[in-house]
């Protein structure tokens, strides 16, 4: 199974993939879609429901899975990443892929076993979680991974729990 | 020349076509896109995406407008109609639509001759300015015409200032 984490913003979209295999979650790959603060909106938001399509196209998650986010820190903020999240969104379901969504505690909880954990601690548990030699970079990269395993995390107790 | 106005929401996005004419704005048509409240959020914008899409090319617009929104009444409101308003200037973007941007203020003034005029008072304007029987109905879509309305005038306003 292949999970497709994504942390939607207009400027910054991370993304992450992250594989189950017997030993543990383990990296496909990670990265960002960076969209030009001076372009139109429109085609800011073309350029991410573009990019996200072809990366599902090319790794064909199983199941894909965002964060939650109620908490912004503003109004105008929460308004602009929700245009993101929306295409992200539509990207997902025009591929007919499930999406997941956490709170960043789930997320904090089941990446670094602690809901109250930080944004460092959480990177560092992402780095040691998928074996890699570094923290992922940015930021919004590993958010996207953490989410990623966060999902993985969540089937295989409803899997448990269900068996 | 057509202008598509559209007011985003993920239950209800209002939209409403109007055409320039020597004698002044005429109504094309107006309605809303509906989805239902039970039905996970990536099929809700998937349907906004579609419906929009679907109406763009049947009318073919020459431009479209929505208004900005910065003051939504809380930040959960402002993420989920962030994601509609994403969804609805992608479908615009895809189908090469150049998007207009106004202020509540600016539709206001535009439809009303005053910028602190209420709901009803618009929706009385814009049912006197299209030269309609009734107030359209719901208020999504008499907003979508209002908006549309507003980038007409603007259009013509601009076009005279650079005659």
């Amino acid at each position: 199974m292949v999970v497709l984490g994504i942390d939607p913003g207009t400027a910054t979209t991370g993304y992450g993939l992250v594989r189950d295999t017997p030993s543990g979650p383990t990296l496909v790959t990670y990265g960002v879609v960076l969209t030009p603060a001076g372009a139109p909106m429109p085609e800011r938001l073309r350029t991410i429901f573009h990019e996200l399509s072809q990366l599902i196209l090319l790794h064909r998650p199983d199941a894909a899975a965002v964060e939650k986010l109620f908490f912004q820190r503003n109004v105008s903020t929460a308004m602009t990443v929700g245009q993101a999240r929306g295409v992200a969104l539509l990207a997902l379901a025009e591929a007919g892929v499930a999406v997941g969504e956490y709170t960043p505690k789930d997320v904090k909880l089941a990446v670094a076993g602690y809901g109250g954990a930080d944004k460092p601690q959480v990177q560092q548990m992402v780095r040691a979680i998928l074996n890699l030699q570094e923290t992922p970079r940015p930021d919004d990269a590993a958010d996207a991974l953490a989410v990623a395993i966060c999902h993985l995390h969540s089937m295989k107790l409803k899997a448990l729990t269900e068996g």
